[in-house]
């Protein structure tokens, strides 16, 4: 393909992909095919001769249309929203076409300096404190995921504790030998709710893992009491706590931890890396009204949002920022030979492969800085306030109908996790001859026996309601378990959000519930 | 931005690509910025009401290009190339449109099932061993980078052979302290000129490393003879050796390690994990004359290359294969509640959450299908041929001139290592009156410190050649140190790449060590 083909080629792409975006919401969001759907639909090696585009283009269509799943459809409601927006699509164009394994500064010098600058004016918009801009110690560093970060974080935090403990030791085999024991007794620690991330990455770092309570009574939310427990615990069997995720906008309920709390607490513990997650939630701090959540960060080691989830930059775009980039300096720099150059070595530019697990970089900060200058401050502003606002009428939909639904957490973020209640049997334990409208009929003689029983019906039904909306394709929404109470979660948040598709699944969730009540009860009936 | 407005940018930019490739050979390869150019070219903050697109795009040609090293430039012959392609974009401009954090099958089953059969035609394309192909207990992956890969499987590495020699515990806190306490006698292994990453990999997996020896006089290959003497030296010491990166192609001279006598030693080792790194050579294995070195992969674990060195796919692109899939899942696989789904939970679809550190993944293989089928099997084999015979002649022009220059590794997978020579003195110690044409005069009567004295005059002289043809911006070349040798490694294996390309930098290269040499005679006379 020459240059003038891809010319070509390429608008018809822009003209295919400005389409699909058009009549998105016309699609079923999830797909009907079947697990081994592709395999059959193409050769199985490589052709021999080179194909022509008409040929490769016309197998969108065919092939991979059918296979996908319309994350930027307003139908999509499920996990957390993942952004596309149209300036981060150019970012990536540009990237692309400037293609570069970029390790450092000279493999590219653009690509390591607009990086460091957009990073700065990241941490400004969400108001981090002034520790994490990269003029002081600090620095922002674009990673792929959360989960990538948190590998990150954990490793850093393991060695940094291992050399602060060894620190009086001579370099040799006796100090190694002292950090092999040290590490064998490491816990990281992250909230019950948070993401599983944290645990993974303790598997990767090889350390342990303690998971910290956060019970339903206090929001789903850790406590400082309750780490300072974990902290205490694992103390007491002798081992050393290096390591704690704390998190904005839990992945069940979008809970938020007890960040200024914590912060007092950290104070007593220095050797503990406090890492915070908000890998969603993070974005709502370009909005003023969420940034009294900014300040107990100073007191912490490092940070990091998705903007490729709420923040209209594609995938992937992780922002990871750094109290002390000699944190991660100190465990991830290795300069051999053939990386060695004047600039590096004269300390005058940074080295983002040193603050990573990989070597190879993208040049992902043209996107970011695409979409903060297409859409401005106040555009990204009013972007998260719409969708907050549709999760707060979406929650009170659910409330408006307190015999089908109970709200589980409150909107937040957007996010509005809820049960589906069960259709009540008589109190007398016969069966109801027609459906009793409101569940706290259901309750009113509870016993501890009837009680789990209740929380048993809850979680069935709710989870029938949930296979069932999933299995009709129309809408993709998400469940979880938290505390034992299984919830379906509904976050709306992507460019095509509309009030009216929330109506919608709302109608659809409360046909479901019906149905299933109608259903139930016929069986109920027919068994009786 | 609306779709209109996207369709308008994105042509221009379109346009805008397509012109930089058609005429990149006249940019200088490097940019002539300094560290910290282009903080003050733009605000420091972003801005508060969204600009245009004709202002942000206008940036790129004031803020990004002076900043820009071209490594699609058929002067650039550093490092590796990183290949980009047309097609290859086109594949990332349907995958931006696509936008999915892709964990999981249901996440979009087109992204899961392209890239298990794409694997597989790569995999038969490079001729490796059917046991890596889907359709057994093996499969590939696409992750990132050779070093997220390499990270890949040495933690996995790590856990099987914990695995392995606890298997008859039970769980709990015994088999924890058991567990860590292995960790803390594990050795990682790589060749003593294998790439960086196997070392960062050990460090990131608390791990040790021993350097396995490849010396000059065995063309800086790992033999078997000196893996097993490095296995014997750790086990000797009560450490545990679980891990080797053998290599097709090493950084700095593309040397392949022996890998039918590794194989033979393997059998002895069952529990060391055996990871085969040909980050940039593995693309030649599409040619049949290369595919003699895939049969011994047979007894390896796993295998990657990266397409977006040698094999067009944009970056980042990395081929991991593995033999046993279940050896990667043993170690990533955690399955919390908000992921599970009844296609993963029936064991009917791959989650490559599972194989890999990240949760989330991009849909590359889409990028990889577009090239495979627009080139295809033929195309490649043409593209990587000219490569290779580049580099046979370039070898032949060094070799041409014995008394500049002389050959430390011929061409090797298209890349030529060679030092300058220095410029003589006269026998009797004094200095000469003219340079002396064959540097074989200057060694005519080696004694011990006289052999020492001329390696130290090559590798200085081969570093400031070095020094001022990259110094000189046209073209980029790097560098290396192997066993205390200093050289100079050209490759030139981009699209672009050309014969004519390579005689001008030879040129460059002639005047450089002339040029050198006058000076450093004209500072010996004045010295004198």
């Amino acid at each position: 393909m020459d240059s003038k083909q891809f010319r070509d080629a390429a608008k018809g792409a822009i003209d295919e992909i400005a389409a699909y975006y058009d009549n998105i919401e016309e699609r079923p969001v999830l797909p009907s095919v079947t697990p081994g759907y592709l395999r059959p639909l193409i050769p199985d090696s490589a052709p021999e001769e080179g194909e022509s585009w008409e040929t490769i283009q016309s197998d969108i269509d065919r092939v991979i249309m059918p296979g996908l799943t319309h994350w930027q459809s307003p139908k999509f409601m499920a996990f957390f929203p993942c952004n596309s927006s149209f300036p981060a699509m150019l970012g990536d164009m540009y990237s692309g076409a400037f293609n570069a394994a970029a390790f450092n500064w000279i493999c590219s010098p653009a690509i390591t300096e607009l990086e460091t600058v957009v990073m700065d004016w990241v941490a400004k918009l969400i108001a981090l404190p002034d520790a994490f801009l990269s003029q002081g110690e600090g620095g922002g560093i674009i990673q792929g995921t959360a989960s990538e970060v948190i590998v990150t974080a954990v490793v850093a935090a393991r060695e940094r504790v291992i050399r602060r403990r060894l620190k009086d030791m001579p370099e040799g085999e006796e100090k190694m030998d002292a950090a092999a024991d040290l590490r064998g007794k490491l816990v990281a620690m992250g909230s019950e709710h948070a993401h599983s991330s944290t645990q993974k990455a303790a598997i990767i770092a090889g350390t342990r893992f303690r998971t910290v309570s956060a019970p339903a009574e206090n929001n789903y939310s850790v406590s400082a009491a309750s780490l300072r427990k974990t902290i205490e615990e694992s103390e007491a069997k002798g081992l050393i706590p290096f390591y704690f995720t704390a998190t904005i906008g839990s992945t069940a309920t979008c809970a938020v931890d007890d960040l200024a709390g914590i912060a007092e607490l950290a104070k007593e513990y220095p050797d503990i890396w406090i890492h915070v997650d908000a890998a969603y939630a993070g974005s709502a701090l370009v909005c003023p009204e969420y940034q009294h959540l900014c300040p107990p960060i100073a007191a912490f080691d490092s940070f990091n949002f998705n903007l490729h989830k709420w923040l209209l930059v594609n995938f992937d775009c992780s922002a990871f920022f750094i109290k002390r980039r000699k944190d991660l300096i100190d465990t991830y720099s290795i300069t051999p030979s053939y990386l060695r150059n004047e600039f590096t070595e004269a300390g005058l530019v940074t080295d983002y492969r040193d603050w990573q697990i990989p070597l190879g970089r993208r040049f992902r900060s043209l996107k970011v800085w695409f979409v903060l200058r297409s859409y401005g401050v106040k555009g990204l502003q009013a972007f998260i306030r719409n969708h907050v606002q549709l999760g707060v009428s979406f929650g009170q939909q659910i409330k408006s109908r307190p015999d089908l639904f109970k709200i589980t957490t409150e909107a937040s973020f957007g996010l509005v996790t809820f049960q589906v209640t069960p259709n009540p049997p008589t109190p007398s334990g016969g069966k109801a001859d027609k459906p009793n409208p409101r569940h706290e009929a259901y309750t009113s003689d509870f016993t501890p026996s009837g009680e789990a029983q209740y929380r048993d019906d809850c979680n069935q039904v709710t989870k029938r309601v949930y296979e069932k909306i999933n299995s009709q394709g129309e809408f993709y929404i998400s469940s979880s378990v938290v505390c034992g109470t299984y919830i379906i979660r509904i976050v709306s948040a992507n460019t095509a959000a509309e009030e009216k598709y929330l109506k919608m699944v709302f109608d659809r969730l409360v046909e479901a519930v019906e149905e299933e009540r109608g259903g139930k009860q016929a069986e109920d009936a027919k068994s009786a």
